[in-house]
């Protein structure tokens, strides 16, 4: 392996607060050569790209080859036809940035970008859990709630880009606000962030509903974090089981509802929340099988990609424009 | 025009209490023949299989011309893939008809065969409200709610066929029941007959909330119906205008929570309950562009095929045979 004219794959994920970049031989499944930068706490535009280019020059220089595509994850909102990125809700200065044609330019390949939701969606479906479905729903369940759809064989980004949005369905009319502005929705009522909170109101409203959750906090509810959450729950807590099945139940009614709208063969699940144990995912399974019609198959299952899951999507990317 | 070796195409649409029946020449937009039968009290599939036979030969020999492809709108779960009717909730006899095969064996031309809301869409997407939309959710606002997708030219079905199941999204936990056995389907909360079940139960609460209905209805609750509710409402009547508003809400809620998650272009809505007026359509339209991401348009029309958006999507579908 590591011929002089293997061709290679270029994979690029530039995330909120760090960028990634690999080189995959085509045809492989393992990286060549993987680097990762943690970002300084107020990064610019200018700082991402001119990062992503050194890393980026830095691998190829390491893997003998030619390079012959890049894919690339963007953690913010693309115009995937196009190859813009929008704006990134972290970092100034990337408002119509026009990514791709800036990579083409200084790479001279092909290049295809989306937004990591998707680009993860992608990966999920090329090499990990929804690899051989027809039509895949990914959902990240973590700070936030994203997702993407692949039907048959392709990302489909929605007219605006702004598919598989479903962490800004209302599942709770009326309910906990939400950053975009609304009430009860999903990523307001199941996200990690919201999990801890509800915990943190209840605690502090009667400690003696969560004794061993009141044990980790030091008796002190505002210190309550999703990680104690999840372990006052394994060790049966009332109180943090209570806050988790109410997510699950809140996040299978939202996967119901899209799983009425669309219909998907299979929905993959990725994202620290998903970690909660089988109690948490038996309820995700029979609240969306509740809300669905019975002719119709509900097949939820976890991620197999974990964190890697935008990357390896931003590789599978790269391959597809090999195959045009 | 009327040549004899004009290419023909047979389009048939299988519904509840009647079945309708025409032919296109190909490359027209207007029926070359058409013909409807309705459904005795107790018909079987036998009688509705035998009955569009025989209006389908009856078109054959009115036009001159060589059948090329015949397109099938059911009434009813079908498999497209395989071209099966699944069953009717209306006729005994249909489970697991391979209709496609039927057809194929007594006509001699390719059959494509799908459910009527998948049709619908497809009929609006190439005849009607929905040209030039490179995606199309079309949902049918009446006895019930039903809905159907076409992405990028072809009809979307989903894994088993179910797709576009917008009526049995949950739009309000814990509200009105539904005929599927949920509570607060979006099809509980705003067709036609929930509309008109709603407006009975507080005329008979208070009758002097809705006096323009209860004159409409001679004082007698139970008799109201929709109509007499889009009338009370077109006066200004209080009770009936809430009722509409409610709906309408409802509607703008569950058509959000479908662009948040696909993002299509553009959204037809047909139906009876779609005639309500200015209002209604205003408040569908507010309600569902609160719902969605500020960088998500949202384009909400009126359908352009009334109640033949089935059958000009069957005459779609069996144009579509031809040009693969």
């Amino acid at each position: 392996m590591g011929e002089p004219m293997d061709k290679l794959l270029l994979a690029l994920d530039y995330g909120g607060t760090k960028h990634t970049a690999a080189i995959l031989r085509v045809g492989e499944q393992a990286w060549a050569a993987h680097s990762r930068v943690y970002s300084p706490h107020d990064p610019d535009a200018s700082y991402d790209q001119a990062t992503m280019r050194s890393m980026a020059h830095g691998l190829m220089m390491q893997v003998p080859g030619q390079l012959a595509a890049i894919g690339v994850s963007f953690g913010g909102p693309v115009d995937a036809q196009r190859g813009l990125v929008r704006l990134s809700h972290h970092v100034p200065g990337w408002e119509e940035t026009p990514l791709r044609q800036m990579l083409e330019s200084e790479f001279g390949v092909p290049v295809a970008v989306d937004n990591d939701a998707n680009v993860a969606a992608f990966g999920e479906w090329r090499f990990g859990a929804g690899q051989g479905a027809t039509s895949l729903l990914y959902v990240t369940v973590s700070t936030g709630i994203g997702g993407g759809w692949v039907l048959e064989g392709r990302v489909w980004s929605g007219a605006d880009g702004m598919a598989g949005e479903i962490g800004h369905v209302v599942v709770n009319p009326g309910g906990m606000p939400c950053v975009c502005g609304q009430q009860g929705c999903l990523e307001a009522e199941a996200c990690g962030p919201a999990l801890a909170a509800k915990a943190r109101d209840r605690l502090a409203a009667d400690p003696a509903t969560g004794p061993v959750l009141a044990g980790l906090a030091s008796g002190n509810p505002d210190a309550v974090t999703g990680e104690m959450l999840a372990r006052a729950a394994a060790a049966g807590d009332p109180l943090a089981l209570a806050v988790l099945d109410e997510g699950a139940a809140m996040l299978g009614a939202g996967l119901g509802g899209a799983i009425n709208l669309v219909n998907p063969q299979r929905v993959v699940l990725g994202g620290g929340v998903t970690k909660s144990g089988d109690r948490w995912w038996r309820i995700v399974r029979e609240t969306a099988r509740h809300h669905v019609l019975p002719q119709t198959r509900v097949e939820i299952i976890p991620a197999a990609m974990s964190d890697d899951a935008p990357l390896w999507g931003a590789a599978a990317l790269a391959e597809k424009l090999l195959n045009r």
